[in-house]
């Protein structure tokens, strides 16, 4: 099935674009009044490719002039094609060179399937076997195949077992255990709410097996609002005694990074650096973005932040 | 002498603001065709402070929403109250820290004076003994003694000598050596064209002592055109035997980074790790963004980077 837009970009109403008389040009452009008030991040639109609200969000895919196609939801940027290696490979690659044996891994959420794409290296490599996904609005998953092929190419994988379901239900009625799980969700305002709660992490530790690491994608950076941010490391400290947390750089985030959380039961791991990797030849035929000096230095902050997180 | 914007908000003209009528807002928008096209950062305005075209640039200040007083020359912006240390830390500390004794300083340009304020700490921690800086546009030092006046606090300082010249003439005229020189230019569209070209580097290195260590601000970061940053860091290595590039990671520079080009004649010495260090109480009472791991975290690049800058 192919999806087609059908209007023009001339005649598109939505609360993100605006066009600008001047040159004529149409911009999106990404702002919150309560996640980042008085900050925008905006990209020249050359077309919309698809816009629909489905039953849990406001979904937009237009390409832009300089990032490639550009999905959004509700109002925020999930992924561009110039830069979304660099998110994809760092939420996948520090759980997966963090665990002696990552062999079952869990994705919550992820419906653009670049996890899944990072994820397939390491079953190719022989560490990983097998990769559940539950992501709870299917229109993700089929648009992404749609409009953004090279990130959307596995999730028919063999050794991937998808679900359309509540991350958060599945958790609480699932009895496997996973080695490492992923949560790609969006930012809390819309369905991805619940796994900014404690009682998520409780759900995350219950369906680990030993030594299993847990990463999620915070919604936040050091510049946006920390406080929430160190409200969200408490909350994961409160279930994990070992917490984590580290930054991606990439400029289609709202101030040019995003964190990530990640955990563990065990307590004599060091999160902040990969406890396996491969020779720098095959490193650099796999990854992008990620290598093992990236991976520390992803932990490093400046001051004020290591300061103000403790 | 005091200054006083002649007008309001809501009749000021000027190419970068735009006002939204739909929630009467008005935005600053960073826009450039020819160096990102395609892409935009806002800032919602609260009040134009001051404009004015002086021979060199077009300034502007305005209080923001959210990153409190901002500077902008020719459309781009220099420095937000909010972000500001992030940069000024890491230009100023990085090559102080990676010298030995970094007894005389050049700042070419850097009229925000925040530098300044930086190597104001080397001088009470009794390393640096002079600092020397050469400015173009006496009405940036005005403005910001003015509006961002933790920025701009020590230039009456005693140890700083302040010329206000064209920094390429400066450098093609004095006789003097310095042990550290900070190149805090505009971008290259303006006044600061001289300052990326290979004669300034022949200038650089002319002017220092010894061992003497030259960063300058990029104009640029590994997502933007990273074709014109390796020719930039060739140019430096065209003088230079040891060039190194690092970024820093701040919100209200495009992309959401900045990439800085530090260089000597000393082959031996590993610039990307400091040579001294404070010990980290002392660290954390002097810096808010560069520390001892920042310092090194800083150079290290997503793989893509690394290969194409060699």
């Amino acid at each position: 099935m192919a999806f087609q837009f059908n209007g023009s970009l001339e005649t598109f109403q939505h609360d993100t674009v605006t066009h600008h008389t001047k040159d004529n040009s149409y911009w999106f452009y990404e702002k919150s009044k309560e996640s980042f008030p008085g900050q925008a991040f905006g990209l020249e639109i050359v077309d919309i490719l698809y816009h629909t609200k489905t039953e849990f969000q406001d979904i937009l895919v237009f390409k832009s002039k300089t990032f490639g196609n550009v999905l959004v939801l509700n109002g925020i940027i999930q992924c561009t094609e110039k830069d979304e290696f660099a998110y994809q490979e760092l939420i996948t690659h520090i759980p997966i060179m963090s665990h002696p044996s990552p062999r079952k891994v869990l994705v919550i959420g992820g419906g653009d399937c670049g996890v899944i794409r990072e994820l397939i290296k390491h079953v190719e490599d022989k560490s990983v076997e097998s990769i559940t996904m539950v992501e709870i609005d299917d229109m993700v998953i089929k648009l992404s195949t749609e409009f953004l092929p090279q990130m959307a190419k596995y999730h028919n994988h063999p050794k991937v077992k998808l679900t359309i379901d509540d991350g958060f239900k599945f958790l609480r009625e699932t009895r496997e255990k996973f080695d490492v799980i992923i949560t790609d969700s969006s930012d809390p305002e819309g369905p991805a709410q619940e796994f900014f709660q404690i009682n998520y992490f409780k759900l995350l530790s219950n369906a680990l097996n030993e030594n299993g690491i847990v990463i999620m994608q915070s919604s936040e950076n050091i510049w946006l609002d920390i406080k929430y941010l160190k409200e969200l490391l408490l909350k994961a400290s409160n279930v994990f005694p070992n917490v984590e947390y580290c930054q991606c750089y990439m400029p289609s985030y709202t101030s040019g990074q995003l964190g990530l959380i990640i955990a563990t039961m065990n307590k004599t791991v060091d999160l902040t650096r990969p406890l396996r990797r491969f020779d720098s030849c095959k490193e650099t035929s796999l990854f992008k973005y990620y290598n093992h000096e990236v991976h520390h230095s992803s932990f490093i902050l400046p001051t004020w932040a290591r300061q103000y997180l403790g």
